[in-house]
Formats: structure tokens, sequence, C-alpha cells
């Protein structure tokens, strides 16, 4: 969640300065440059100007560098979906919850582009990127529950949701920094829309 | 794939006894009755009245004991895909392979009530199974494009499908042994349609 020197803090609720953003953003250079696989702490402190000590403060290894980011992804969609209308179905509960995460993820292109790159190159991080799709398609579900929603409508409008956040993501960071992710996201609910109607 | 003393066998097409069906009946067993991490391979092979030997002779590894099954599901999936009509759209397409995996598994729902109660019960387990359905997804969504889908619907029709796929086979599992799974399927694939419709 890191562009340059600045870094999104979930405690702020903003993009701000710091060790954290600048241990990200080193992270992602060296992971870019020279591989995953070869990059250590050491060296990833050293970029950032940081001691090894201050990485472990905000990171439990080089793995978390690059999704630190996924419980508050998680936290923000489970809260737009808490918080929509009441008379939203299920489906249009879940477009509140793509919706926050365009609003968090989409203005930081170049981050999400090369996090991108750097998790389909690696098959644990690919593993780790399933693991936290299933958490986030496991706790939408549940947020859909307690919004009355029955639990078979509600595991699979979380789990179609999650099919149009990652395909319609990925087509993001596959295209140019100029296109919206919101714009992406709700063009491919539409188009599954389109797709299952046929 | 396994029930009581018989086995699908992949080379023959058909359910049909044989050590590799005694050694799955034998670890299921085990692992529903003990935990999956508390049995070793020596105590599912002498259960199944043949030798360690043996056992690596059909299987890497106790997980793959469970596994093992995937890739002729995705191998089924795929051809019924391939062979869906020429006109058939991409969720039609997909639905036939939905009805290949039905046709594969529905017959069998004791063991599949237990394996998923073994695979759930395990994180390490859960992640393998995360993993073969993403691969799943994107063997459906290479077929799919070879049908001439564009990559985008693709993508988006396969992981939709496994969407599908998953929460119809958690609800068959969970439900009485005399629902068809292909019913199941098909109910959930409707449902799709009702939710984002709305």
């Amino acid at each position: 969640m890191s562009h340059g020197d600045i870094t999104y803090s979930a405690r702020m609720g903003r993009w701000e300065p710091g060790a954290a953003g600048r241990l990200r953003e080193a992270a992602l250079e060296l992971y870019v440059a020279q591989g995953y696989e070869q990059t250590t702490v050491a060296e990833i402190a050293e970029r950032a100007g940081v001691t090894a000590r201050t990485f472990f403060r905000h990171f439990a290894d080089k793995r978390e560098v690059l999704f630190s980011g996924s419980e508050l992804l998680q936290e923000r969609m489970v809260a737009a979906v808490e918080a929509a209308p009441a008379d939203a179905g299920p489906v249009e509960a879940v477009a509140a919850g793509l919706a926050a995460a365009a609003e968090m993820l989409g203005s930081n292109h170049a981050y999400s582009k090369r996090r991108h790159a750097v998790v389909t190159a690696n098959p644990e991080l690919r593993e780790r990127e399933l693991i936290k799709m299933a958490r986030l398609g496991e706790a939408l579900t549940v947020a859909l529950t307690a919004r009355g929603v029955a639990a078979a409508d509600a595991r699979l409008a979380a789990e179609a949701g999650i099919a149009v956040f990652r395909t319609g993501f990925e087509r993001w960071v596959a295209g140019p920094r100029s296109a919206e992710l919101a714009t992406v996201l709700s063009d491919a609910m539409r188009q599954l829309r389109g797709l299952v109607a046929d």
C-alpha cells in the first residue's frame, strides 16, 4: 500500500510517510529487480535506510510486506457491506464492498501492478494470495449473513463478488494507469450479469 | 474417489476394486477416526492390508490420497467444456463442465462428505484444496479461450463456475445422500443468475 515515500496508515486512515512505507517501497523495488526469493530482510532495511530491528517492528517477515494490507482491505470491504442500504440485495451489498476496495487500492496503480507481478511470479506468494482471497470471501459471507441474507445466497454472492474482484483487479493492473479501478470492477460485475443471463 | 472396496480408475474410466481404492478408504477412515495429522502411511497401509511400498506406488504421500482425484476431475471438466456445442455460450460451456463433475463425484456422497470434513478440518489441506480450485479455474479459462471466448469473458465465466461448484458441492455434502449433485449444481447456477440479475 505504498507509493514512493508515503504509505497507507490504517490508524490515520490516509496515505502518510514513514518507515513502513519506505520499507514496502524498498521491498517491492528489490523483489522486482532481483526476485523475491533472492531478497533478504537486511537488504530491504538497508535500502529503506532503517535497521532490521525496525523492519521487524513493522512486519513479521519479508512475505508480510506484501500482505499486510490484506487485513485492512478486508475490514474496509466488510464495513462497506455492513453499511450498504438495508434494502440492498446481497450482490448490491457486495458491490458496495468492491467500491470500498477500489477506493483503497485504486489510487495506487503503480504499486498494485508491481505487487501483482511479484506475487504471480512466486508459487508460495500465489498460494498466500489465494488464502487471503478465500478469507475475504468468508468474511463477506459472514457480513451478508449478518444483514439477514440466507446462508446459501450469502456464500454464493460473496464468492461471485470475489470472482469479480479478482478478474477486475487483474484487468486493472494489466491495463493503463488512467483506468479507474472502481469502473473496471463495476464493468466486471455487469459483465458477469451479462454472462450468466445468456 | 473410493467407496468401500472400489475405486475410480482413470485408466478404466470406472469404479473398480484394487489396492489404491482400499488405501483411499483406509486413509479416510483413519483421518476421520483419529485425525489427519496423527495418521501415518504405515497405519494406512496396514489397514488396507498392503505394504508401505505399495502405498508409495500409488500415492506420493498421505496428503495425495485425498487429492489424487483432482487431476481427473479437472480433465473431465475441461473435456466437457471442449465438447460443449459450438453455439454454447461461455457459462453454458462451464455448466457442461459442472455436469461432468457431477457425473464423476455424484455417485459417492459418503466419500465426498467424509473427505470434505477431513479437508476443512486441516489448514494445510484447505490450502491445498484452494490451490486445486485455482488450477481448475485456470484450466477452464484456457478451455473456454480455445473455444474462441474472449479472454476477459473466459476468466470471469470460469471463476463464476468455480464459485458455483464450490458452493454447490459444499451444500451437497452437507445435505442428504438422496440429493443429486447435478441438480444441486444447476440450482446453484440458477441461483447465481437470480442474484446478479436483482
